[in-house]
């Protein structure tokens, strides 16, 4: 079983569009945090984590989400985050929102983490260090 | 062959994150503006379309992205986006992201037309007008 | 002296552009979640206020901040927020942002309580319930 | 007379809040995208300003927007962006937006040329290079 943070989210009047439901781009941004915030809860805030394995982030490389049940400002959503597999280089994120009993999203990202690239002067993927997916696989 | 529109995209400032690339969620918010646009080119302008079939929206119910090359703020992108299939009540949109000759994203919505339900207060599917699927698969 | 909340928003890092510092359009957004934040803890959480009082929202028509630091993501800050004063229709709102003992941010803003206009199909001003201005000045 | 540029915006269903109308942190996005235009019109596109001089951005440091009145998704408005002064290190930025003949928002911005402080691993201000003053207020 892997490591897994719940975390509520507000659903605020500028999520929503003029149909008054959640904007679903506006989800996506809410996974981004959340995936950020799994790996802080597992020991690795991302300045930290940035600068100390000297990458510049862990962009998403594919992502799927399905909205089961829309929400609306004022309700309140709680987003379960878990890391289910690493591969050298990526890892899977899964996002599942809840809203009470309901399931209302699953979300999938896939991540890759990238280094500065000194001779293209762009970035590269490098390996996830071990002590990374020790601390979500455990 | 479907109907499908392309349109050139600045990627702003704004749209980037500190690692200078596209920060993923805009994207989607890009192709919601896409889908949009692409029934506006075959007719239907959202508040006009929105009005005529007494409809709230056409929310995204499923949707994948694979980004296989990043943009950075002051790049142009072409979103290209068709509906490749109508089913009774939703329909699929794809947008094929073009940086130049590459394909940078392959995108994929799937999306619903709702009408609110007084029965509940909520939404509900409802039909796609034919005269929307004839001047989209044309 | 008015009523005051504090909360604390974490500085994500699709809140920051590319050099790394909150992209300023995104204080807006927490200054407006902020300002629905204050109105709910003396009572009016924002679905409740405008069903009961048939208003549409309370829209900015005036609003002014000084960035005097900037932010960059995984910090945290925190946003005081007040209503300093009411006047028929309108109130101003005052969010002051601190990292740590440093005032970060000042920012204003003039809202306007709005109703359905059935003359124009628009939106018009409204007087502020009284009930709203005895939870907030007292 | 200063250098003024104007481009047409469609306002967009995720610009939108559930009352219909922009939700105004969408404005100051905007407004910032005409910033970096009205500066590619006068001959440095952002990224090439930016390595030439060397700088890290030009954040916003003072910023007030009067709106005068709402606009709905599917409307085009039309911001006239000039910088009507320059100070040693930074400059004004004045937006003007119509809607048709209407002027709905009056938006100004206080901007700060930024260079990396290598001494403190922040930033700091850099005078504004006399090339970019004759260009904009020629």
């Amino acid at each position: 079983m892997s490591f897994t943070v719940r975390r509520t989210v507000r659903i605020e009047w500028g999520d929503c569009d003029p149909a008054g439901i959640v904007w679903y781009p506006r989800y996506f941004g809410m996974f981004d945090a959340a995936t950020a915030g799994l790996l802080e809860a597992a020991g690795f805030p991302k300045p930290a984590m940035l600068a100390r394995f000297e990458v510049v982030g862990y962009p998403t490389v594919d992502t799927r989400a399905k909205f089961l049940s829309p929400s609306k400002f004022g309700e309140d959503i709680v987003i379960e985050t878990a890391i289910p597999a690493f591969k050298r280089s990526s890892f899977e994120v899964l996002h599942r929102v809840f809203k009470g009993d309901i399931l209302a999203i699953e979300g999938f990202e896939t991540r890759v983490l990238v280094k500065r690239d000194p001779a293209t002067g762009g970035i590269k993927s490098c390996p996830v260090p071990q002590e990374i997916i020790d601390a979500l696989m455990n």
